[in-house]
C-alpha cells in the first residue's frame, strides 16, 4: 500500500474518470463494494487467485477473520446473487477499486492494485464476449492508449483435452504448456500415459500462437478433438474483433493456459509497451455464479490503472493550465478578482506571496507544477496581468480580466 | 462496510467529481493514501479520534498490527513531513477516501465514511482560515447544496480558560460545557475550586451562541480573560465569512467544545437539513505536525459525502438520459448504428432484446433506471427510432440518426 504524490494521483484520477465515463456510455452502472470482507465470503469466490495470496487479518477482540479483497468480481457476484437477484438480465455493472494481493516471490511484498472493471452477467455468446472486449478497448483508447495488442485465448481448450487426466498430472501438463516447453510437455505426457492423439493435440497447442492464420493450422491438429468446438468459438470471436477493428494488433494464443482455472470460455489480455504485465484482462467465467447460489453466465474485464498509467507515460501530462497568481497573504482586491475570474473560467488557480524584493515565486511554481505565473496589474473592474512560464520567461499573451477572463491561451509549457 | 447499489454509487461518484473539481479550481492537488497502515503510524496522528475507536487487525503470520485509518489528515501530515518535506509552502492538498471508525454505542458497528477533503499547510491567519471555509462552501454549492448553515467555533477558547486546571477536572468541565448544561458546569466548577472569575467566564460560554451579535455579549464576559484573544480572532473570521457571503446561514458558537482536543484555532461545521450530523467540518490544527517531526501550522476540512448525499436527496437525480435501445442479442446493423451514434453524442446507451411477440422491454428499462426506450427503424445511413418513456407512453420527439444523433430532447422523466 503506497502513497501517491500529486502528479501521480492527478493522472490516476483523470484516467479513472475516462475509463468510468466509457463504461457509462455503454450502459454499465457503477457499484461500490467494500475493500475488506469476512474471509469466508471472499474465499467462496476465489478463482484465479490462490487462497494463499489472500491477505487475512484477525480482529483481536472478536477473533473474526477478515480479508482484503484480491478481486472485485466475486463481490459483484455476491451482490448480484443477493440484492440484485430479482433484477432482469442482462446485467451490466462497473466498478473502480483497489484489490490487494500477497506477493510471495522474493521478499514478501503486498501489492495494492487499482482496477476499473466491468461485468456483463446473464449474457452469453459471441456478442457478449465481443462487447466486453469492445468496452475495454474503447475505454483504453479514450484514456489515450493508441498502440496496444489484444491477445485472445480460451479457457476451455487445454482443459477439454485433459478432462480425463488426474488432477495432479493435469496441473503438471498445464504448467509445461504455460511455459510453452514442448520437450517437458512431451516428457510429462509420455510418463503420464497420455494417449498419442491427445499428446499430439497438446503439443500442437504450444505452437498455435500468432495471427488469424493459426486457425488453419489448428484445424489440422485439433479438429475432432474435444477442444475443437472451443477453437471454433474462439475463431468466430477473433474474426469479429478483427472485423470491428477493436484492436490495433490482434494475437491469438490457442495454447494460452495462464488463467484457465477461472475462465471457462474466451479470454483476453491487452498488452502495451512499458509495463511488463497486461494493462487489462478479462474473459468468460460461467462457473462462478453457481458458488453463490444460482448459476449465471458472465463475462468481465478489469483494467489495471497503474499499468495503464505506465503505458501512457508522457501522454499523461494534464492538458489544462494551472495558474499561480502572485499575491500577498492578504490577497488584495486585484489578486482576488483575478483568482475568481480564472476559477469561473474553469482554470485551476491559487495565489502565493512574492519573494523578497517582489521577485516572482518561480521555485514555488515549479515545485507544485503550475504551468503559468500571473502577476496582476490594474484595479477595480479592469484587471490585467503579466504572464510568465515557470522558468521565468515572459509570455507575450495577455490575460485581461473584466469580470470574465478573456484568455489564457499561452501554449502549455 | 456496505455495498452501494447503482443509484447510490452513481450519485456518490458524481458528487465526488464535483467536490474534487472545486478543490482543483482552488489549486489543491490530489494525493492518494492507503486505507490501512501500521497501527503505530496511525496512532501517532490521532487527534479527535479516541484510540479505542481505531479498528486494528493482527496479521497472523507476522504478528504485525495494522489499522484502518480513522482520519486522512494524519496520513497527509506523514506524507508532507517525509516525501514533500522539501517543498515550499503553503501546501495545498486534497484527497478522497474512506475512513473507518468503530462505533461502540449500541451494538458494535463499524462505520465506513467516505470523505473528500482539503489540507492547507504552512499558512496561518485570517486569510488561510477563510480560504478553507470558502473552498468547502464553494464545493458544497457546486454539488448542489443551496441551504446550509456554517457553525463557527474556536478550539482554544474553552481550553485557555482551563489551562491551569488538572486534566481530569478539565475533561469533566468540557463535557458539561459540550452538553451546554449550566447547572452541572457550575456544580463541577465549584467542587473543583475553580476561581470565581474563571467560573463566570465558563458559564458565559454556554450562552454565547447565535449570530454576530454574540461577540458584543462575549466582550462583557470574556474581555481580559485568556480566552479573549481567541474570541477576537474568531470574530474577525466570522465577519469575513459574513462579508464574503460564504454561508446562507452563519451561526457562532463561542462555547463549542466538541472537537477541541484536535483543533487549536478557528473551527467550523456545515449543517444541512436531513442528516443529523454535519455534512462537513474542519478547522485549524497547528499542533499535529510537531508529532511528525517539524511543527507546521495547518488547517483543513473534510466533507462527509454520504451525509451530503442525504442532504441533497432528490436533487441527486442524474440530469442525463440513459437510453435503452431495443435490439436482438445479435445487435442488428440498425441497433448498432443507433448505439454508436448515441454514445458518440455522450449519451449512455445499451441494447436488450424485445420481449415475447416483440413487446417493449419496459420492465427491464425500469429495473435498470433507463430514462428512455428507443425502438429503431430504417436502415443503412438513415436510422430513425420511436421513443417511449419507461412507463410505455410514446414520446413525440424523434431521434434521427445519420452518422450523428440529431436530438434526444425529450424532457427527463
Amino acid at each position: 500500500m503506497r502513497d501517491l504524490l500529486p502528479a501521480e494521483a492527478e493522472s490516476q484520477g483523470r484516467l479513472l474518470a475516462r475509463l468510468l465515463g466509457t463504461f457509462d456510455l455503454f450502459g454499465y452502472l457503477r457499484v461500490s463494494l467494500p475493500v475488506f470482507e469476512y474471509a469466508s465470503v471472499l474465499e467462496q469466490g476465489l478463482g484465479s487467485i490462490e487462497p494463499t495470496n489472500l491477505l487475512r487479518f484477525v480482529e483481536p477482540e472478536t477473533g473474526e477473520v477478515v480479508a482484503l479483497r484480491p478481486d472485485v468480481t466475486p463481490q459483484v457476484a455476491r451482490l448480484v446473487s443477493t440484492r440484485l437477484a430479482d433484477h432482469p438480465g442482462p446485467i451490466r455493472l462497473c466498478y473502480r477499486g483497489s484489490v490487494v494481493r500477497r506477493q510471495r516471490e522474493r521478499a514478501r511484498h503486498d501489492q495494492q492494485i487499482l482496477q476499473a472493471g466491468i461485468e456483463l452477467i446473464g449474457a452469453a455468446g459471441l456478442e457478449a464476449d465481443l462487447q466486453v472486449i469492445e468496452v475495454t478497448a474503447t475505454a483504453l483508447r479514450q484514456a489515450g492508449l493508441t498502440a496496444f495488442t489484444v491477445d485472445l485465448g480460451h479457457g476451455a481448450i487445454a482443459q477439454s483435452l485433459l478432462s480425463d487426466v488426474p488432477a495432479g498430472l493435469r496441473a503438471e501438463l498445464l504448467e509445461a504448456l504455460s511455459l510453452k516447453d514442448s520437450v517437458e510437455l512431451a516428457r510429462r505426457a509420455t510418463r503420464g500415459g497420455i494417449p498419442a492423439a491427445a499428446k499430439q493435440a497438446l503439443l500442437a497447442l504450444v505452437r498455435l500462437q500468432g495471427g488469424l492464420e493459426v486457425f488453419a493450422s489448428a484445424r489440422a491438429s485439433l479438429e475432432g478433438t474435444p477442444a475443437w468446438p472451443h477453437v471454433v468459438e474462439l475463431e468466430a470471436l477473433a474474426r469479429a474483433v478483427d472485423a470491428a477493428r477493436l484492436a490495433p494488433q490482434l494475437v491469438v494464443d490457442i495454447g494460452e493456459t495462464r488463467t484457465v482455472q477461472y475462465y471457462t470460455g474466451p479470454m483476453f489480455q491487452v498488452l502495451a509497451e512499458g509495463p511488463g504485465q497486461a494493462v487489462a484482462s478479462g474473459g468468460r467465467y460461467d462457473a462462478l455464479y453457481a458458488r453463490f447460489g444460482e448459476a449465471r453466465c458472465a463475462a468481465g474485464a478489469a483494467i489495471h490503472v497503474d499499468h495503464l498509467r505506465w503505458a501512457l507515460g508522457n501522454q499523461l501530462q494534464s492538458p489544462r493550465h494551472r495558474i499561480l497568481v502572485v499575491g500577498g497573504p492578504d490577497e488584495s482586491d486585484v489578486t482576488r478578482i483575478l483568482l475568481t475570474a480564472l476559477r469561473e473560467a474553469g482554470i485551476s488557480a491559487a495565489s502565493v506571496a512574492p519573494g523578497q524584493g517582489g521577485t516572482l515565486p518561480l521555485d514555488y511554481a515549479r515545485a507544485w507544477g503550475y504551468s503559468l505565473v500571473a502577476r496582476p496589474r490594474g484595479s477595480g473592474d479592469k484587471v490585467a496581468c503579466d504572464l510568465f512560464a515557470p522558468g521565468g520567461q515572459a509570455i507575450s499573451d495577455r490575460l485581461t480580466v473584466a469580470g470574465t477572463v478573456e484568455a489564457a491561451r499561452a501554449p502549455r509549457g
